[in-house]
């Protein structure tokens, strides 16, 4: 599977602009973040590094699948000048969980699926998942949108965070970056 | 989450009785299999090394769930002498599938849960996930019973190998075991 690491340190594209705990605890203050993948042994100067692969998909079924296909874009977009990445731990009773019950929490009840298309084409969006490779955090999400759609990546952020699903996460650290 | 190996060499505790390809290249032949702990660090002159994380169930439902912890045995149990280690590593086209999908096949199409019930308490089972850590298998699955339930383990082996999910197979090595 495509590994991704994500490095704050003094080096990368990204400028850091802020990072804060939302959960728990937060990661070092860092001035930039390099996003890197598998094979690259750039020297980062990086403080920490998170890792994640992007794998099938955990919760997502064919009609969903389906509409994200043809509405999210790409990663990289000229205009997309504003990122976050978002990493997030969820609990023990969470991933005891039954396949059926996440994804009725996930879903049904928390709607994050059906959220984050309302927010489609502007936020483009990646999951990177780490829980299978021990890392500290479950699951990565990377953000990019344009300066104009920084207010609707708030209102789509704070709305998953009142969610159910959201009772689960025990650790989340909110990076913002720009370029 | 808990990261197990499996080395095929000259040392551990399994004496190996077989090693086949059922779809794809086989694995070196070896005299001897141990199950090692992410911590352990023995020289178990390997010379190969399988690995895969006992991660949270990916298509078991909740009532399900409640059947299989009822029944299904642990492992070590000191009748069950006899063991199997089969590796599995699935297409492309399997892990493109939407959740949904990938359940409908597992389960409603292929019975996959329900079959194994059947054969609890006999056949301990144990699931390593190996995909997100890059590993050439997808999943490791340990299987423990005694001799007198053989013939039973090789009814189940046979049944799941004729489901549509196994159309998604496209490599699987039989490798059987005793201590």
């Amino acid at each position: 599977m495509p590994l991704k690491r994500f490095a704050g340190g003094v080096g990368g594209t990204w400028q850091v602009e802020r990072i804060e705990s939302v959960t728990g605890p937060s990661l070092p203050q860092v001035p930039r973040l390099a996003v890197l993948d598998d094979a690259s042994v750039i020297d980062v100067g990086a403080a920490w590094v998170l890792r994640g692969v992007t794998g099938y998909q955990r919760y997502v079924q064919r009609k969903e699948q389906e509409i994200l296909h043809a509405k999210q874009p790409q990663l990289g977009r000229p205009e997309a000048t504003c990122a976050a990445l978002i990493p997030i731990a969820k609990s023990i009773a969470w991933w005891q969980l039954a396949q059926d019950e996440r994804r009725e929490i996930f879903e049904e009840s928390s709607h994050h699926i059906a959220t984050g298309l309302e927010y489609l084409p502007a936020v483009a969006r990646e999951l990177h998942h780490g829980r299978d490779l021990g890392e500290p955090f479950d699951i990565l999400t990377w953000f990019e949108y344009a300066p104009k759609d920084a207010p609707a990546f708030e209102e789509l952020v704070h709305r998953l965070r009142t969610t159910p699903e959201w009772d689960y996460v025990e650790r989340e650290v909110d990076i913002r970056l720009a370029r």
